[in-house]
């Protein structure tokens, strides 16, 4: 597939279907996608709970390229390409861990947490150190939530920031910790992902315990008498409430929704699974839920927090990385059973994955065509429509930055 | 490798010779056989025994193609993609199963047997169902055999349901059971299998357990004694006889052979391993041996019959999938035990790919030259030369279709 | 990747730097320098210790080429691609074994071992066997060493016989044996192992044991003293002494350096491992070390030889093939233990390897720049410039042979 017929099959989204085969299944407009979506835009690496000191590190890898992701001295965050300057070598073998220093581990550089280089052995004395900084990768920590664009101009973020704050204060990410993680490689495109994130058409037949849990999931009941009831009960708690909707340029979306009454989090028998996270007193919070195109999800409940960090590997092949966050002084066994905080979403997620994973084989298909979205999936539209317009601009600039 | 240069290839084939490697290697050629061969002809998918009752199905792959092939209600067969026309999912998820409906699983859209939709919730009013058919495949049952076309124009097949027929009668197909199922994927070419099977050139040092139960195989002693006098026997019987050769314009063979004296069954003792199956009273029906390329290829003995599907996977990858067929009132351990039953063409069969593989590695060789057939394999000869007229047929019409 | 843009990064290689990225990560390049360097040059392929009487053999399988090398019936040494002249498939299916004629497992065509074809069976009267000779590969043993080339017009060797020589006639390679073989497939570019061994910046952190072992490696102490105090030792014992150094046109190098004072082997303990071999009566002749381009490395002491075969496999895959050789009069358990005399090159080359594909997997990032190298990698430099000139020379001449 050459420029031009990606060109042609851009140009020929027709609003209100599915995208065509190759938008799933072709490694040129992965290819292309990567360049003027992945390259371009913010992407959730983690969270602050991951490195709480100074040179505490984890790595992100993003096709060919692992970032080093650490915390400094003074507590802001680094990000560096993980390649050392002298013959390229790994320096951080391990996916997390702590350094004081990085030291590359084959002929011994040293580099501050800052990517300055501090030491190369045996060099000869007029060789200018300054002129091998490691790679440095933009880095940027929303409440908590930690964004890196592998573009030198990424879009502005400061919108999001201001949406997200609010929403994220209470939940105080800095004073929490990773209760559990849970990887899983999917043969699926990430779109799909995406798209069974933005749409309840399915939740009904294949979501028991998540609609045990949401009002209106099921598509057979309204949820707006609570909603309208609740919304009184968090403006008198200081939560915020306003949802922050897409928009044609926007890449973020937060929102607040209740819990079925009775419910007080996301879980099987619908009780309390770890006591209240940061500021919150009580589990009445509803769930927070929030969006960052192309590669974050996240819900949380008012003594949880689940985030999910997806990482297109391929067309075919797609990482999800999931964290169940809790207040850094739960204990397990004490204030939580680590079984019971993660079942639920580990289950709902589960039966999403297997969805999308017969999606994608499906659309596999040599007769595979296009079919029309549901009124109930009005959002999964709104996301195509952006993703589709992203790739126009790719085509119209030919770069892959807001420069 | 462009369109040129497979047709450089094509057209320098030599009669009597081995093929080019490419022939055999690559994927471009590959590409242009699956087009102009596999897409164009019949495709043996399955038998009738495997889905007795309405709503009793069977899935075959064939490249990206999930191929639903199920039962209808008044006994017909019919055969869809299997993609969703709303989003495109997978609809049936396993290999065998059964289903009154085909429901989707993702949206819970759902299908009649004969593939038209039945109802798709929550779509609006002035939704059209009728444009939203499950895509067809072509589907015909030869005597208990079904065959599939990829091609909405596929060659006629008549005549081969007037040859096998007779044949095929007195095995009942439809009163029959799979005694057993065994796969294979083999790192070979296809068409290695294909020549394999049409010589016995390397019978003899092969297969000693095959040669012990054909006479003849072994290209030491004469089988036309035996069989002149069997034939008389079986012509009495009413069984078929008359040799259904291989044409330039035809894809089908059929033929009865007979076993060594005292040999009653494809087995490695010589006797018989189950009850006659349908009309059989004796175990003196000889061998019926039938091929239909590219992919089909049986041998039935009085009790019981064999059946090889072939399935092109890559150049380099084949799929073979083998059922033993017995008669659908025999019960496993007391009229038959499965190991006796499979051990011979298991035994046999297991040499082969053995001999394939290594065949396909040698040829792989960059010093690999075609060489010449030996008198023996005058039939690998003709299958080749209807293979190469495929590609010549393909370079001609540029189409899939007998259109 | 096409031809220009591989010339452009040919010409624009800067001396005293790291190769460029596609050098090590691009199949197009891979390809190249499999055409100008691997099918160029001499491959080692093993040692006559493995071959000792007539119809012993062994295969070396180098891309899609399986190589037969057989000991002929008056010691010879012949090399044979490993395809039938029948219809290709592989004639020996072991990776060693004996063979007192080579017999196609297909159909029984039998050749000798110098390739000629002795018998096909069942073949017309006018079948003309002399034209269906195995295809020859070019052979030549040196002091033990079997080097192979896939051109036909491979560059002399007569200046690697002269030099190597007088170093290897002590070791008696013919009257060795294998005592212990291994290999690794390792996930990095050929050339990255090839760097690592002509450099010993690394060593001092990296390798204990080696460091251990052989006075400077540490690059922290001199061996002047103690290398002029044993050359007069060695000479006067009638051992080589000459470093053989690569010029611009050859492809080979052969040193002796001495081991620390006190230690007599290559072992973790600085212990003799095994019995002297072949002529040394002592554990006083230091190492010898030899390379050969591209796939050549071998250390030895008094009581071993280490030999390591390269073999690329892949841009991004390399395969190792080691030998440990004793004196074929050492008994296992008596004059040596295997792992006491493997563990030293175990542990010094299992570091390697982790270093190896740790460089490689940095040096993949989208961010890797070519690195200088410090002034204790000079050899690296020498190893580059010969590789870059190969590449140059395939440039120019287009062919892949001395022709």
């Amino acid at each position: 597939m050459n420029d031009a017929s990606i060109r042609t099959l851009i140009n020929g989204y027709r609003q209100g279907y599915s995208l065509e085969q190759p938008f799933y299944t072709s490694s040129e407009i992965f290819d292309f996608e990567w360049q003027h979506v992945w390259k371009k835009y913010w992407l959730f690496a983690g969270t602050t709970a991951e490195i709480p000191k100074p040179g505490d590190y984890f790595v992100y890898t993003l096709q060919n390229d692992s970032i080093i992701i650490i915390r400094g001295n003074d507590g802001e965050v680094f990000a560096h390409y993980n390649t050392c300057r002298h013959r390229g070598s790994l320096i951080c073998l391990e996916e997390k861990g702590h350094a004081p220093k990085l030291v590359c581990p084959y002929h011994q550089w040293v580099f501050e947490k800052d990517g300055s280089l501090f030491k190369a052995r045996l060099m000869p004395e007029n060789f200018d150190k300054s002129a091998y900084h490691l790679h440095p990768v933009k880095i940027t920590a929303v409440g908590g939530f930690i964004f890196i664009s592998l573009s030198d101009y990424p879009p502005p973020i400061n919108q999001l920031e201001t949406d997200f704050s609010p929403f994220l204060k209470p939940f105080k990410i800095d004073d929490s910790k990773i209760a559990y993680r849970k990887k899983y490689t999917l043969r699926t495109n990430w779109k799909l992902i995406a798209e069974n994130f933005r749409e309840c058409y399915h939740c009904g037949p294949a979501h028991p315990e998540y609609c045990s849990a949401v009002i209106g999931a099921n598509m057979k009941e309204s949820a707006d008498e609570v909603l309208a009831e609740k919304k009184v009960d968090w403006q008198n708690k200081g939560l915020a409430t306003e949802t922050v909707e897409f928009t044609d340029q926007s890449f973020h979306f937060a929102i607040r929704y209740p819990l079925r009454p009775g419910v007080e989090s996301y879980s099987l028998d619908g009780r309390k699974v770890a006591m209240p996270m940061g500021d919150h007193t009580d589990y009445d919070a509803g769930v927070v839920g929030m969006v960052v195109y192309p590669n974050f999800w996240m819900d949380a409940v008012s003594d949880y927090m689940w985030t999910m960090r997806l990482t297109a590997i391929s067309a075919s092949c797609t990482l999800l990385d999931l964290c169940w966050l809790v207040d850094a002084d739960a204990t397990e066994g004490k204030d939580y059973n680590t079984e019971k905080l993660i079942e639920f979403w580990r289950i709902t997620g589960e039966q999403d994955w297997k969805l999308c994973e017969n999606n994608f084989k499906g659309i596999e298909s040599s007769r595979y065509s296009p079919g029309p979205y549901a009124p109930a999936e009005y959002d999964v539209v709104k996301y195509i429509d952006w993703y589709i317009n992203r790739l126009k601009e790719g085509i119209r600039s030919g770069r892959n930055s807001f420069e």
